[in-house]
């Protein structure tokens, strides 16, 4: 059984990480979620990264904002792969995150989404899981499907809208 | 057998990925390279994305410039994980690429790493592939143990680089 | 008669399409109005822009926030002229819309106007169809010149004020 | 017959124009190159975009650098469409110019192409003639056919390339 | 006696001027306000520009936002020193304004003053007026000496407050 | 008895250092707390640092928006350290600010912080002080044990409110 | 007679000041250069500025580069106005300069031109001093009409350009 | 006896520390240079920070490129004062550095110097050690009193210059 771990660098981080949450129960897949911080808890960031493996995770989902460390911190203590979620904080709108999460040295990835990017953090995550779980790979066309399907639905919305102006 | 698709958007974006050929190669990995355009040639690279599951695809490493749509225009196609690179051109150093890249809309997740960051999209690629490859693992720990010598060999050269200042 | 379509990647982007769907109906324009995703629906986008002008559409508006690669993959299929209008999302101002909407490869243009610039894309497009259409050229130069009366009683307005302070 | 304008704002700036001169040229289209500026001459670039329509002009390309204000007045004595380049100067990677030159007020759009995207907007005024004109439609169809083809050489390059490696 | 214009690309940047104003008028000094547009008005602006000399203007002050061309398009027209203010519209807080106002091309200045900075721009002109006029450089100095006895009660202020914590 | 100064350009950064000055309270250090502005007080600032090492002062925190001149001009009449705190002001999110304080000339560094990063500019000033004091070393060692007790609090709150969602 | 102060913070500010200072010299007007730093001459430099009014000095031109507090410092101690010119230096291609200089607090004026704008700054301060000298408003129209009649000969050289092409 | 110690995340970084080394010599301070990555060598890096100050070390000089964690990963160990220094890689001119180091959470400050700032890196760290140790305190003094000393010889060489325009 396939196992996310998804890390966050402080509490205040879980408010973006919400949908992603459901998102993975949804999907009905195995995860945990930590407070762990690059800076304060160093120490059991770096253990919690190195023990992931033989403890069963398979890829983990890391959210920071500001100098946003805590991806590349695990990142660096881990082969397996790494999410790294930039989160908008009070200034800079998320790109002193971005920066510091998406411009990893040479040797250390981290797979960067979006700003607040949570839910695709959790699909990419999937999507790693599905190279070889076709029931997964199932699922994930599933949603695909689902998401074209409201398009339907906002095109109707839209029409009406477009027909009151 | 594992396989990774790297597709560039355009011949001169070759130069950036030479690293990662490299690399792919020392890592002795199955992988082919595709030149295909999400503008100049658009219904070839939705079709190589659509078929690239079933063509024993694992995972898509896509590099691209400037208003780099190559990334997200393939992940639109495929439930496959698909890695982008930033590829630095001529004016903004590649963060207009990036942007192109990273924020991509809730759905379709693509992978982003740092600009012009071919060897780590290389590394981040068999991180996944890895997940469930023991052996490819165990490369992995080589490489990043290979890495971590090297910093010794580094410090003796700036030792020696100190004392003659 | 002349064509013009309008193209939205998201149901949301449509508050900042209202007061330019109002120009349209106020030019007395045949447009209309569809929901098409690069990313979710990235076929019946191309396929849209493929048929686009055999169906009678002159000129193809799109609208996108995010790594807005919606008016680029339009433009790809089609050599209709595409605007774009990078729409403001959540985070970095609109600055990453503009950027995956203007900074297009050579050989496939996108007509860029500014961030949430919808009602000067409506204009645009009035503009590429007047160049030889003698009545909507005029209805542009009513539109130019009660722009120019508005600055009057603006001024007038602003001198009111002035004295008051 | 379609003619189209091409205002540069120093003579500076022909150098980021060659590449689309010829392509105009290619295109076998009639064109003008002036220079005229928004700052030194300001008087004859109103009365040129003034008398641009009844002097035969359709389209009107402007490229400018830093506080790029050729294209947006331009704009502002003509209703015919104008296209604008930002030109990359010594600072600041041309982002000032597009700026300059995308963020318009509402009523007065510019069709802005990329910076330096000088061959973009070349075809996008040939794109805006072909709007009515099917043998130009056809002459851009084979335009992109042909960048098409030159994929496949590209293909074959990289093909070499890697295996070099 | 000395006289200063204040003009204005459009009604809604009064919000931005109405402490300039104050300050002209605490200040004692000739004004007038004017709302011209760079594009809606163009000719105007001109117009108004070229004869302010011997309109008995002496220094121009100009406020716009977005592609701010207002005041370069001012300085076109006139030798008398132009002051721009670069106003923050809804997106970008008010970096577009600022290039495009203060990037002018070599041989037409313009006095840019910092981002809605609009008090500052009115100082500017008046240190201008005061340079032969001892009188107002008299003014300024009063000014200067009344900021500085203002922080003598700002730092009653924060005593307090910081007692409080 | 070691005694840290902090100074501000404005009242209006107040509500910025406020926590700051509570954590220096709690830490039951020494300090004075000034309203100095680098431009409408530029003699007083400049006498306070030079004065500042004979008056008992080890280090000077200074906070300021905008152009930030005050901790360059502070640093410039002392060789205490000096830590600068960019303030958050109406545009630019700190950029301008940070830009102003970070960017200092070789010869006279700014110790910089973190946009409105106050608490880290107190931390800073105390971890300078605790070079030779091992009791305010214990200390410091002591608030980090508190910021990570703190964690498991945010671990047992986060784990509430997944098993919620 | 006039005199115009020109101030760098660094001898390497220089080179970009010599096209300035054949300006200067072209249009006959008595001036005088000062290398004065905001940090390490700073009493100097406000020496100089407090007593530029009753030496003769009518405006003050500064240029400097990164944290560019010398235009503000000096406006600090002088109603004199003060014209700043940002100066590039090896990184930030003058933007840390540009914010450095252009944001100044209310009430503390600096007349910003262009990144490396040199000849701006210079003609700006001409036009300052010109507002009741009608000579030396003479030789700045004079200065006009040779950039106008420059322009002749730039598109002389264009129009044989595109010849070739 | 004080030691300062001096950490490079790469070798390559070390052209960029070459002045600050020649300046802690001139100084004649004990300091120690290691080349520690908080990627390739994590663990190492963490336990040279872990007990630096009962080894001695007074103050850490980090400087990293690109996501430079190296300066918080550090500070995260130790509380003694850690000095970053964001140094310019191959793109964006070392903004993502300063992010990466400037932008630290509450709790763990890091005192960040310009990009490649690396002498004021040192000068910061001999100012930290002066606040107590008058000897060290006199020499900053002196370092104060030959820069401005140089600006004699630099205003000669301008005069010399201008002259000869």
């Amino acid at each position: 059984m396939s196992k996310i771990a998804v890390v966050m660098g402080s509490q205040s981080d879980l408010t973006t990480l919400e949908g992603m949450i459901r998102l993975l129960k949804k999907f009905e897949l195995d995860f945990e979620v930590k407070v762990l911080s690059a800076h304060r808890t160093p120490d059991e960031a770096a253990a919690y990264a190195k023990s992931a493996r033989e403890n069963g995770i398979d890829v983990i989902i890391a959210a920071a904002g500001k100098a946003a460390h805590l991806p590349g911190v695990l990142a660096a203590h881990t082969t397996l792969p790494v999410i790294g979620i930039p989160v908008k904080a009070s200034v800079l709108d998320g790109m002193d995150a971005l920066f510091s999460i998406v411009q990893m040295p040479t040797g250390i990835p981290v797979a960067t989404v979006g700003i607040n990017g949570a839910e695709n953090a959790a699909l990419l995550a999937i999507e790693m899981l599905a190279i070889r779980d076709e029931k997964l790979a199932g699922k994930l066309a599933e949603h695909r499907a689902s998401m074209k399907k409201a398009m339907v639905t906002a095109q109707e919305s839209v029409d009406r809208r477009i027909s009151e102006l």
